[in-house]
């Protein structure tokens, strides 16, 4: 059986688990306060070219988004996405636990472009003396997209300049931000992503890391208190250090980079292979997921010796389907697959 | 330099790391539906004697304690707990963020007793027609509490009592359940804290794990789309086998009762030395956390080659100190540090 | 000047002023405990038919919004509402601020058709055992809708058919109800509306009350605790009785009936006189709200001598604005109006 | 049968009721923007001494609690309260419910002294980059308090003191705030009330009003976006002309004062003639709440005749009772009283 669920399947990239079985017996620190985690925030901040920028790992994405959103606005603001974004749909409603509204608007391949949000600005009843709308605080958006898609540096900048003229934060959700990085023909650059959003992050579940999710805070002041608001959301780690390793690890000698580019560059041979033996492509994703539109008896027969994820229903006899490729996705695996298909 | 901080300073029980290693390659469904944590799931069930339960794996203590509380208590309920509970102080307001009132009554020597709750329950203006009061829906306590005491199966009784005749669920904390039933002269048994409880979790983090908390719900009729409340409160691990996996070790063989037994062992050995050199102990723990009252200057001359952890003041010339042991504390350490006491 | 901005800017219907000077010394119990409130309620159960039912008053449409659906959903549950609904948009995140989603689905004239929740939940991923989205637990509609428009019998037949096969609850806004039961041709009672709905409230505020909003909770299971969730909101009125008091008034010699239809009568006047001389309107509502299209030279040269409300921008040239009439509104009015378009 | 139950079993002071009936039929803008509550807020703010200060009309105490503590503290902040205070036990919840935790310390006759509030500052792990406890960012105290008694200037500063030494705000709750105003012997005027907290509430409620209270932010960046706060937290009156000419009628001729003070005049007679009849009092209140010990059968038997409050068991055979007198209570009611007792 071939395995293209999804890019969680596998532990982790080996280095990481290689030293966490070296340190085993070394005591540290609690709560992030160890030298791993250090060296992992100073590694990460060099990187993004951003100094003066606070770093917390956390454990997983919806933890992540719910922490970030739910510290960063007061009561009466809500954040804004697009209506398939992952806050939007699939974390249970984890930003209106924390009493915030998230607004969605349409989407465009799974993103969220700058016009949409300035056409809803502009409908807003904007005095703050007398709205009875939730005050948009916040934009939210996902690089690459939860439909493998990526904005182009412009489409960044148009977001960036829509959010100041409004007096909005822009955050950016980085849960796949490696193969988004090292998506192809991308102009966007991991210090453009820090520069242009004022948080974001960069996910480690989905790319080599066991569990993880690493917080770039890149203008601190709008996220004071940041460590009691994650111990408040049950996100504090109490051994850090296993986060701190982790980041350390992927971002020594550029691994993170390189295991997450292999991914897309796998992912887009496939894409190749379905294009040239004749499917459809749901979605041109330049990233590790791949989404194509599959006859239902084909799709049967593939399952038998595929794994994938179906996604939705195309019409009576297509359904769409996602192959997903990670770090630990080999030559051998796509090979297999094209086979197949 | 010796460690006694805390129980949660090192890595994991080692037959963990080498599993996670071992199968670090394989494919696993995500977010707990795996082989391991099915596995995990019935050797806890079987060892607790719930057959009927529903056991879930979560990251940590404010978590679960967040989770189970807010998943279980309608919006109008509260929680009674000790003062020094642990939701009551340390846990940044988790409680209260997701809506919840913790109800906190006097405590002794860190225990929550039968006749206070009894006696607030009298108090409670009770009418649920016109009440203006925090409906009280649960108890909370655990065992053992954050002074290291542990109940007797009597005191547990006594307050499942009165549970029962105000309608009220009694939820466990077992952060360090492991060091509760292996304490000195404890007559509970886990599956008396199971049949005792409606809801209790068996703490892995500080009992041989990297992490992870094992929610056992032996009424699962309480807490329904379990599930969703886990994923509503970021608290779904995408790759929940590394729970899995991690429970299964350490129920095999009876490796996490036998590991935190040796813990507690070592150190009632140090309580003994402790009081046979003269010290005070600043209360009687038959459990891994000693605390012992040391006089300042005593305090400083130690912390120089033992690090333990600051309690709280005791008076002018006096501190409340903590040495905890862990399922990794060797012979060796403990008898290097009566050496210097 | 003439006014038709809004159904809420004027006082009360006079009996109620007259029986509120008449009491102002007289001792009443607090907190809607009070003979007036109770023979409100008596009043209000039989005229719905629903003898079984509980009646709470409350003060104004957001609060009764916020305490009756987040006193009914558990955490992890979320309303389905049009995208037009008042939850959905106007009551500045009242539903998200208690921790709940509130799914908008695309609306009709502003009403939510059940073809449209159907559809929602075919595709909702729903086996509670793993769903990664917000469980609909709750139908919300308004009758009439914010755009005065009327569900038929059937339409609401057909959505409370939805809810029964997904195990939803229909909770309808009754902010107008007046206005929608004495709308033109409508075939839908207030028995009607008890009989379909789990919960609904018959609007004072916009209909004759100072202010005051009148739960109707036909199956009181769903709500236990009620009388605290609305102390916990901040909705207990001291001084119940004057809730009590009006509500006793409206429901007197069928006032409340009497002066909504007047007012639907003279609005629908109105709405003949537009058509007659020739102006778009925006939506054909048989209420006491009339949405016009007027040219923007029209809206200017005619908001010199009338006050109505802007409500969107049609095109360049053109825009929507609302005129409403209330329980206070006069024929002369009416006709000083027709005179000026 | 005499009524001394509570402060608001009547209706208004009469002139508010008059004005109610003669402006019946004018159109007033919703939403608090209308000449009446400009009006009121003017003399508020001059009478306060702080024309900067920004004021806005509610409905009642718990929903003014809930809206200020809630619109002013960040999620991670929590608000200290003497144990007694109304949020801690009267509120079902209502500032839990908001995401805030209320950090009961004990109180001295209901009061909460600066020297408990700067004992637990002490001990409060007060680095913010390492907290695992609620960040104190307020104190809360009522003034009057829930058991009549009233602060000192002296007092009243201390806290202030402490305040700022900790960087936390000041909000006092004047549900009775007229009647401390006019108690024996205070040196507290509205003009230190209003100089000293940062935010504080003049009750209407119980006081002269139907209903209703004042909010007085006097430093108004501590609160901004208020009035979708307010919407949000269903505490938005449509109609909030009706606070308006409340207390713009409140506000006029020093009614508001005169009212109070007689009240408390009245309750003072009263305490000096149980006094001297023997009685012993529960607490030397100096405002228009008399707490009394009563026998068990002089209870009973002066029930008969008389309603008043029960408040708490005293001993087996004691009980302490409140009697409360309001802007309605005649000398006439109090000379009965004195004879029953």
């Amino acid at each position: 059986m071939l395995y293209f669920n999804s890019d969680y399947m596998e532990g982790a990239y080996p280095a990481i688990l290689e030293k966490l079985s070296k340190i085993n017996f070394e005591k540290n620190t609690g709560y992030g306060e160890d030298k791993y985690s250090k060296s992992a925030e100073e590694k990460i901040k060099k990187i993004c070219g951003c100094e003066n920028a606070r770093v917390k790992f956390l454990v997983g994405g919806t933890q992540t988004n719910a922490v970030v959103i739910g510290g960063i606005l007061r009561t009466y603001e809500g954040v804004i996405a697009a209506d398939t974004g992952h806050i939007s749909v699939h974390e249970a409603g984890a930003i209106e636990l924390g009493g915030h509204k998230v607004i969605t608007l349409p989407n465009k391949y799974g993103k969220l472009m700058a016009e949409e949000i300035e056409r809803y600005m502009n409908t807003f009843n904007g005095d703050e003396t007398n709205t009875h709308m939730v005050y948009p605080a916040m934009v939210y958006i996902s690089h690459p997209t939860e439909y493998g898609t990526i904005y182009t540096k412009k489409e960044l900048m148009d977001i960036r300049n829509v959010c100041d003229k409004n007096n909005m934060l822009l955050y950016i959700d980085g849960a796949r931000l490696g193969y988004g990085i090292g998506a192809e023909n991308t102009d966007v650059t991991i210090k453009d992503i820090a520069n242009i959003s004022d948080v974001f992050y960069i996910g480690g579940t989905k790319a080599g890391a066991l569990f993880g999710e690493a917080v770039v805070v890149t203008n601190p002041n709008i996220l004071p208190h940041f460590f009691t608001v994650i111990k408040q959301h049950g996100a504090l780690l109490a051994k850090g250090w296993l986060l701190g390793v982790q980041f350390d690890a992927l971002f020594t000698d550029n691994a993170y980079f390189e295991i997450t580019k292999k991914a897309v560059k796998l992912a887009c041979k496939l894409k190749k292979a379905f294009i040239e033996k004749g499917y459809k492509m749901y979605i041109d994703s330049p990233t590790n997921q791949q989404f194509v539109v599959l006859e239902n008896s084909k799709m049967a027969e593939l399952s038998k010796e595929v794994s994938f994820s179906f996604w939705e229903k195309y019409d009576e006899n297509n359904t769409v389907v996602r192959f997903a490729t990670s770090w630990a996705t080999t030559e051998e695996d796509i090979e297999k697959l094209i086979d197949l298909i």
